[in-house]
């Protein structure tokens, strides 16, 4: 492939996660979302469950998670642990990005921006597309899939912006950016392959 | 095609308008960019060179022209200039989207939004491609070039703004967004046809 590295961004709901997948297994490369997260844990030493929920959400709004969050005097020069944990996983994805790959979330398209071999794409979809998604994937819960929706893509919007000062879904972070409800999700895949391969 | 309107967005100098021209020629449907600002002068009377200036830029900053904008009591209803050009090229392109065509700018995402059948593409590109194709395309002038972008894409961003109550290149209002630097013009055109034939 010409470029080597795709990152895919996506709001939760849109089947990007899938898209990436499918991408990689297409392409031949390894696939890095939940994959990456044992390597973070073995790089730093935390746990996958805590890796895995805090890797790209904005921190809770519980107080005392928020309040531990940032008191803990960690082994790594004093940062939080969110500070800590970011750094540790842009590690690892620069090192992962030394191979052809897919990457999903984790501000992997800011992390490698400079990279002329990456191409950077962002999923989204309307809501009556994702809520009906999430429902069939996940099933229901105690919460409405509107609000589940809205509450995860709003941490994703300010874990993004606080790392790198960039705005989640702009345009201009992308090379393409796609509405998965509108185009279908094995059209997105299509149409991402044939940009990828140009 | 199975979406019979395709709306497309752009930045200044990324080669947008070219993009649409193609798709038009290709689909053998026709173009509106300039080619609607006649419509708009038959329908309201102002002078060509007026809407082709206000029609899709926020007002000019000179505070004489804002103040005569704003003050007129125009024939109809005591709107601004502004706002009756706006409402009279949204009657345009609602009618010529009775067809199938294509439509460069002036809101027509927004406007034509709850159409299944519209698909909203917005393209754009990074400064240095931008700054060589305008350079290229419409020589120097006594502005800087990276000014002249920046001076016409925020116009463009708050007239957008004004108008819809939405972010010009937000991803989540169009179909397709698409990096014209780093996918290339032409190949910009197959993706978009690929997706609106699908």
């Amino acid at each position: 492939m010409s470029k080597s590295v795709i990152t895919v961004s996506r709001q939760f709901g849109s089947g990007g996660r899938t898209i990436g997948r499918l991408l990689s297994e297409r392409l031949g490369v390894p696939f890095y979302d939940k994959e990456l997260v044992q390597q973070v844990a073995d790089e730093t030493g935390l746990d996958t469950a805590f890796i895995e929920e805090k890797g790209e959400l904005s921190p809770s709004k519980s107080f005392f998670s928020f309040a531990v969050s940032q008191s803990i005097p960690y082994m790594n020069n004093g940062l939080s642990i969110s500070d800590f944990l970011f750094c540790a996983q842009r590690q690892v994805i620069l090192k992962l990005a030394e191979q052809p790959c897919v990457i999903v979330g984790r501000c992997a398209d800011s992390i490698l921006r400079d990279r002329a071999d990456c191409f950077n794409v962002f999923i989204h979809a309307d809501m009556a597309f994702r809520v009906d998604r999430i429902v069939r994937l996940y099933g229901e819960s105690e919460k409405k899939p509107e609000q589940r929706l809205a509450d995860k893509d709003k941490k994703r919007k300010i874990y993004y912006k606080h790392y790198t000062d960039r705005e989640w879904g702009d345009a201009n972070n992308y090379d393409m950016c796609l509405n998965s409800g509108k185009i279908g999700i094995e059209k997105c895949v299509e149409l991402i392959l044939d940009a990828v391969r140009n």
